[in-house]
Parts: structure tokens; sequence; C-alpha cells
């Protein structure tokens, strides 16, 4: 892990404070955060000031600063909740962006040493992805890895990733009914691998744990399908599962890898799972939709940044998905948006 | 893993003898074998008696034995080296199959404890597959493991398994230019995962360490192509490549799972990837057209059995490929001959 050189300047962790107290949050992190700039966004639904400890390199970024960028008017761009991150992604100049939950901390492996997420993520994101043929040895550009027999010569150069997506520790990300029926279960297998998702496989994208490299998919990141009442709690939340259908079909339409496993997290307790069980599964239940949608979606030719496979898209999503469901025709509507602001924004900078 | 029951007597190990002395790989899984009905066939340019020690319950099938009930005359099958153990896959009347390597012996996983391998593999065979969405957290079958967050309900209860591949500790199954290449490449990275392989995803499945249901895809393990002078180095062997991408096909089709990772092997030596290097890549030249080729495979509607789908790979085969390479239109017609054998074999018992 430590043979690949980490530009510090390339990257940007984002947080997003869901809590005012990160003090125990970042010096659990310290020694890894601290070498990197940092962007917080404060869920502009929580009132009062963070505290931060000394010694990072880092910009706030607080309801304030959203009303002046996005303007508070008639957007249908919601940053509450867990999708304040969004903005982050927004405002970074940086090549690759890390996002990590801030009701998590470093996992250990199973040698019992704390493991550095950041530069996981970015070894994941600097070497190549293979997507059109699994290799059954997992990541063939691991150390002490290769490609196994009868893999063509020709695939194995593969080619860029776009995202990354880590895994979890302890509580693991299931949903509320899986994690009100079994309380007690908790994550303890640590699986020492890294690997590509192959292309055309849809999976559910967790933003608990993630990097992924902004001029290759940044604009494909959009905060488009919120639920009702979610936002404040994972197992209520299937914003990030939107968004990983959307980068992955990007990825596989401009050929890009999506990569997931190492790094892990580890994820503390938050909320109360019976609690959230008792509101309505909408989300469980629109993911009967969102997912054959997104299996059988096939972009055109045309499209050849992720700005315009998002456009292309949104159109979809509003022609096959929109008339069953306000909330789908709200999520084209705001992917719409998205890539306005994101255009208009980075345009600034 | 204890808690999934095994019937002994629906299980046959079907071991390919290429070496007259079995005893020292025999001894090394004794506590495993001695359980099971064992087939072996004697590779059958391997001339003299087996060494078999006491104590297994198994049956010997030798040259004679594939004459008789082949017939030596005009049959396009070959059953010779790692191939002869085809002929125990014919022979066998059980549900499940495993197959290992005559120079693999038991891997240890990460906590020193010995592996029981065709333990894990009956309980990849007899849980779930999910070949149509993927688990971030890997076979949601596993003790302490669930299907995480945004998988849809209605894909949870998966699908029934037709191929269990395991891996391979210490000498990995590298191709011969990899292993010269890197001579001293070994593989010490134990994942402790199941994965199924999703749908429509194409691998290089190794015969090395596998096991498979007979009822749902035993036509489709077929013998049928062969380089010229291949088949006593698995380096220099594409046989079971073939083989398994068929089998793939096939699952794809019929809507069954393939799953792959757990359990290791451990592989020891076995002759010279230099001089192997020296040979004709024909092997590795193949690839690149039979990778495409079972990529962009579809199977009509018609084909309901994994007889009626190796009748029809065999159909495109020759059509598409029978036409560019000797090796391909051979490969059809052993695959035709097979299905002949398979089911006259089967009847009979």
């Amino acid at each position: 892990m430590s043979q690949i050189i980490i530009k510090d300047d390339e990257v940007d962790i984002v947080i997003g404070a869901l809590q005012s107290d990160l003090t125990s949050f970042m010096e659990e992190w310290r020694t890894v955060f601290s070498r990197f700039h940092l962007i917080i966004v404060q869920d502009p639904d929580l009132k009062g000031e963070l505290q931060i400890p000394e010694g990072f390199n880092h910009n706030i970024y607080k309801k304030s600063d959203i009303d002046k960028v996005v303007g508070s008017s008639s957007t249908p761009i919601s940053f509450s909740g867990y999708s304040c991150r969004y903005f982050g992604y927004l405002m970074s100049r940086k090549k690759y962006i890390i996002s990590i939950d801030d009701d998590c901390t470093p996992a250990k492996d199973s040698n019992g040493n704390f493991i550095d997420a950041i530069s996981q993520h970015i070894i994941n994101l600097t070497t190549p992805a293979t997507p059109f043929f699994f290799n059954t040895l997992y990541d063939p550009f691991v150390e002490g890895a290769d490609f196994v027999r009868g893999y063509p010569f020709s695939l194995r150069s593969g080619v860029e990733c776009g995202l990354s997506c880590g895994l979890w520790l302890n509580l693991a990300d299931y949903d509320a009914p899986t994690q009100a029926l079994k309380p007690e279960l908790r994550n303890s297998r640590y699986v020492d691998a890294v690997l590509t998702v192959p292309s055309r496989t849809m999976m559910p994208v967790s933003g608990i744990n993630i990097g992924f490299n902004t001029e290759l998919v940044g604009p494909a990141l959009v905060p488009a399908f919120r639920l009702g009442k979610e936002g404040k709690l994972r197992w209520e939340t299937v914003e990030d599962i939107w968004t990983g259908m959307c980068v992955k079909v990007v990825c596989d339409h401009l050929r890009l890898g999506v990569k997931t496993g190492l790094p892990y997290v580890w994820r503390k307790e938050r909320g109360d799972a019976v609690e959230s069980l008792k509101k309505e599964w909408e989300g469980v239940k629109l993911m009967e939709d969102v997912v054959p949608f997104f299996q059988s979606l096939r972009l055109s030719e045309a499209a050849v940044t992720a700005e315009d496979c998002v456009a292309e898209i949104a159109a979809s999503v509003k022609e096959r998905l929109g008339a069953s469901n306000t909330m789908f025709a709200r999520a084209a509507e705001t992917m719409v948006e998205w890539t306005k602001l994101w255009k208009r924004v980075k345009a600034q900078s």
C-alpha cells in the first residue's frame, strides 16, 4: 500500500457534519486526516457552531454558504441531512474526493493494525479497474496478485477507476427492517480484497465510505432521490443508493471501473432501528422499481461526459418512471438542476 | 459451516490421477475424503497400477474402462491428462460432484485451521446464489451476514447454485507466461469470502478445485477444448477455462448461480514454467476469441436444460468460430458427441 505516491494536494476529504461536536471523530482520524485538506459541510438543519479540534486544514460550509451559492428560492436540490456532503463535492477543486460518515472511525485489519482508509481509496482510484472480465483472485494490481490463467491479455491493462466503495465493520449498512429483525447482527468478517464490480452489474452503493475521481464522474454524484422524511439515519436513506446506480451506469457507459471492498471503517451506533421501522418503508418499496430501471438503462453514443450521461439518465427517469411516483419526477428534475449548478459553480473556479 | 447437513451419499469426489502414487495426496485429505465415495480416474496415458492407501470407499477407472464405455474408435472426446476426470463425471450417479487436482492438499485459513474444502463446496452449492444484483458484503447467506441496504427484497430469495469455484494458496493458477515472468510469485492472501459471479459476467473458471450440481449443469462440464499437446500441466491447459464459460452461459440462461471464493486448497509445485513457455502460447492467443464469443452468446428460449444449452452452444461455436481454427470446429463436434454420450451413459444407470 505504501508503494503508491499520493499527491495530498489532489485530495479533498468531504465530511457531512450531522452532529455539532466533531471532536472525538476528528481525533480518531487525526493521523490520517491531518495530511489532507478537509471540506466540512454542516447539515443546514443543524443549529449552532461546529466543534472541531485544532490542527486540521479545513473549510467549513454552513447554511448561509449554501444559500449564497445555490440560492434559497425554488431549487429542488436539498442539502439537508446526509445530503449536505454533496455541497462539499460541489465546492471541491480537487481530482479525488473521499467522503466518510461522521459516525465512523478507523477500523483495524485482521492483524489488529489501524486501516488508513484514505490511502486505500486513493490506491483503488489510481490503479486500473477490470470491469470486462472477472479475475477470480480479485484485484490483479495488488502486490502479490496477478491475472489468473485464461484472462485475455488484451484486457489486462484495464481501465480508469471512477468510484471506490469501502465497507463497514461492526454496524453494517443494513436497512431498517433487517437491523430491526436482527438487532444483534454485527459485521466482524474482514474480507481482505478489492474487486471491480463487473460492467453492467448493478449494486447498492453506500455513501458511508466512498472515494471518487471528480474529473471522471463528479457530476454523477447527485443528491437527487430523497424520501419525504429521510436523511438523518442511514437505514432510512436511499439517496446514496440512487446516486451509486447513476455513477455505475455512467462508468459502464464511459468504460470506467467501480471497485468495492477495502477499505473498511468502523461504524458506531446511531438511531433506533425499531423506531425507523415504524415509519413507512418507502425506500425499500421503491427499490423494486429503481433497480430494474437502472439495470435496463442504456445511454446513447452522444453521451461522452458524465454531465451528458446524467442528462440522459434524468430524461429516462422522467419518461419511464416519472408518472408512477412524484418522487421519481422530482429526482429527474433535481438531476437536471444539479448538472446546471455543477457547471456554473465549477466554471467560477 | 457446521450448521448445514451434508448428505454424504449425495456427493462424489472425482479425482483425476496424473501420478501413480496417490499415497501422500490421499493421506493429507484422509479426514475429509474418508467420509465420501471417491471416483478415481487414471489418466489413460499413465501406465501401471495406482497406489492408493487403505480405508477409502472408491471406484477406480482405467483406460480399459474408458474404452469399454466410450468405444475406442472414432470419438473426438479425449480423456487424457487432466481431462480424465470428465470420465468420472460421466460415471457418477450423485447429485453433487467435487473435483480437486492431485497436486493440491488442504489449505489453512487465516487462523491456521485446516479447511474442509468439500464441506465448503457443498455449502456453496446448497445455499442460494444471487446473480442478479451484487451484494457488497459478499455472500448474504453466510452466518453473520445479510443483504445490505438497497438490495431489493424481491431478489433476496436468490436462485439455485450450479457451480462452486474454489481458489488456491501458494502456487496460484497463473498461465505459463505469468509464472515464468514472476517465478517467485505465490498467493498468500486468504480472502474470507464467497460471492456469486453476476449474471452475464464471464470469468476464467479453473478446474483445479470445483464443485457442481450434476442435475443442474452436469452435461455442461464437457472436455471439449484441447490444445494439440496440452493436458499434463495446468498452465498449458485451457480445457477447463472453456468448460467454465460453457457452464456460466448455461447458468445465466437457466437463471442459476455460479459462486467463487472459498474454499482454498494448497497447490504444490509441478512442472517448469520456463519449459512450458518455450511451447506455443496457443491457449493464451485463443482466449482473445473465446472470451468475446462467450460474452456475446445468447441462447434461445427453447433451451430449457443443460443438454439443450450445450447443443446450442456447440452450434454457435461451429457457426461463428469453426472456420477460423480447426480447434474450434473440433470443440463443437466434441460437445455434440459429449451430450450424446452423457445421455446414453446416464440412461443406463
